[in-house]
């Protein structure tokens, strides 16, 4: 499989194919819709079996206009900030909404100004820590300002809350991202901003504390939609009800065409079973491709999927996710107890020889598949190097010329051996 | 110096400045002085000691115009291939060479075909194995081609030779390097082709295998030039004459401004330096960054340092090379014996938590420090992720742009802990 996927790199093919299939992959949107249908075809092309959609019930929200501009004092003209609505905001009124700032860093100075912030649009602006060698982490101390930021001003009276972008990089590119209401608390519009605009307003409020930004934002909710997970099987021979399942989400945010995050891991899945099947492979076991819908609106589809009436009579040993982009993987990451992994060590130099220099790790995982965990059924996971991520993550960054095609071949590499390994043997 | 490494990314800065001082760091031009003036001056304000150049007689080629036309047939027009001259060709005359073309794989097949090649542009048309997992193997069985080509082809009577660029990727930039003559065998000039340009040609000759291609370089030799080694120092407090060297080499191909190789590895040696200093270490051995000249035409710079006059006194104890890119790095090599890693295994966990998941390995060395090791000194480097360097190898692609300054730093910190150590510890 490691010559047959380095020589052709079909992964970065079908990532290709996947883009061009979709404007944007938005949970609900007609892209989404477009996407599913050009992969379904993608899979039956490949001869995969039980290729089918599953329903999937989810919210439809979409961007509309979005501008921000800092009206500093009469005599200068106003600077335009490079803004983007968090998913699921609600939008201003046409006219938007004019405001003073109060810039803070905390949830804990946010209450300490209380008083300060009626009428006024919030301002969180706490770079995310580089020091911190894990990315992931660094990304977890800030992510609940762009969650929870506009509930927590609303509770002061804040007309609106700008975020600054998740990312170490500096750039104009506003990063979005999920973010919730509180019931019972206003909800006020929530927008991003990009890192070198939010330095840029941060500097001009050092100038003039009393500046004005007008926000408008378009975004609108259009209520529940039906929409699918996607699946295709490569059917095992002998204990075909036995399933090993590698999966990704095909729905992505919708300011860039989602190239890593997360078409990298719908392309790596699909790819991993066509790897099977081009060595001639016949599973004992199933091993099922899944592309799930509306990871990024909070994994309804993963919820959808482990209920599904079709689970019936189908037993899931171990779920694979790739959803932290088509980076250099480092390792396969399984879950389970210590002993599991102590157990399959043996794997370990099979994967390194892979290219995958760490081999069999414990982690993986994913919000897709996190309710089969439930069910007892074993998580996994690939882990590609972390250090890139944020830099193109939920951006118009994350775009093809984002993904090396080797890398995300090697991905899918690791996880085609893997999971044969697993259909052949067990675990 | 982790966190004071990843807060202010100074590696990438550096690479910057190194960038803009010059326009090429082609050996024996007058950007690679110009690039060592401006490191030279790098180090003095960051207040390292004893930095001064060590002079290395080096060799001045240029290259100049170089173009080839495929004159497929009188009624079409002339198609346009990417190519550059290798590094120390010939160039042709001005109105350049007009032959019929033979297509070849390999040494054997030109030898096979060798009545066929007299008078002809002999093209090697191997392409990089890219299901060979580690790339800097799959390089090395194709490398030949370049190195040798000319002489080979020349020994049966070809007229000029053109190479298939050494990278995985197809595109439309040449990649040059090295190439070398043999005493009593004519000397020919000799081009790489970009691969889309490559297979074109290959397509052609499959239409048509008459077809001429006119060749044109310009390039020129100009002799012995006196250049120099760039060194500074972080003085010993209690053994200054036991140093720990890292280096790199100032020169480049001249084709782009050798981001990656090895603007890399110069701008981590002082990086490595600069934190050592940022968190007040005063070693208790000499840690010392030496930039070497002339890596790129056979590693003239390392031999004139290891037998410079002021290595009188001085006794090395490792010597650290970085030229495998400024790409994620994945462990410190260290050669030796296997014992010495062995013994040394406790600083393993210490680097990976600096983010090199490999931690402490067997490898390093390179082409600068080679000639210490014949003095008994241990080499070791810097070992990146090999997956992308021979995207940008010695073409116009190696530029700023191909560099992410959390990659590089990590390398910079890596060395920067290692030598430490060391400094303090021995070896």
């Amino acid at each position: 499989m490691l010559a047959i996927g380095l020589h052709e790199e079909r992964a970065f093919d079908m990532l290709r194919g996947l883009i061009a299939s979709a404007g944007s992959r938005l949970t609900g949107s007609p892209g989404a819709e477009a996407a599913l249908d050009h992969m379904r075809q993608v899979m039956l092309d490949l001869g995969f079996s039980n290729v089918h959609r599953e329903p999937v019930t989810v919210n439809r929200w979409e961007r509309g206009t979005e501008t921000a501009q800092v009206e500093a004092s009469p005599q200068r003209s106003a600077v335009e900030l490079a803004v983007c609505a968090l998913g699921g905001s609600v939008g201003t009124s046409e006219a938007g909404i004019k405001a003073p700032v109060i810039e803070v860093r905390s949830f804990e100075e946010l209450k300490s100004q209380k008083q300060a912030a009626r009428g006024k649009i919030v301002f969180f602006n706490q770079p995310m820590d580089r020091t911190i060698l894990e990315p992931f982490r660094a990304y977890g101390a800030n992510a609940d300002h762009r969650v929870r930021g506009a509930a927590e001003a609303a509770k002061y009276g804040a007309v609106a809350v700008i975020i600054r972008s998740l990312t170490f990089r500096r750039d104009r590119f506003p990063h979005t991202g999920l973010m919730r209401y509180e019931d019972g608390v206003p909800r006020i519009p929530a927008a991003a901003v990009a890192t070198e605009d939010a330095d840029r307003l941060s500097g001009l409020l050092g100038e003039n504390s009393e500046l004005l930004i007008h926000l408008t934002l378009g975004c609108r909710d259009f209520g529940p939609v039906e929409s699918a997970n996607l699946i295709g099987d490569l059917r095992g021979s002998e204990r075909p009800e036995e399933i090993i399942l590698i999966g990704g989400h095909v729905d992505a945010w919708d300011l860039g065409p989602g190239a890593h995050d997360d078409g990298a891991g719908c392309v790596q899945s699909v790819e991993a079973l066509r790897l099977i099947r081009a060595v001639g492979l016949v599973p004992k076991r199933t091993i099922r491709a899944v592309l799930f819908m509306d990871e990024e609106f909070g994994g309804t589809g993963g919820r959808f999927y482990a209920r599904a009436p079709e689970r019936k009579g189908e037993k899931h040993l171990v779920a694979f996710e790739s959803d932290r982009g088509g980076f250099l993987p480092l390792a396969v990451g399984l879950g389970g107890s210590p002993g599991l992994i102590q157990k399959h060590q043996a794997w370990s130099p099979l994967i390194k020889s892979l290219g995958l220099v760490q081999g069999l790790v414990s982690g993986g995982g994913g919000v897709d598949i996190a309710p089969l965990a439930e069910q007892g059924v074993i998580l996994g996971g690939l882990i590609p190097d972390a250090g890139r991520y944020f830099d193109f993550h939920h951006s118009a960054l994350d775009d093809l010329a984002a993904v090396h095609p080797r890398e995300l071949e090697l991905g899918a590499i690791a996880l085609a051996v893997t999971a044969s390994i697993i259909a052949q043997e067990g675990i």
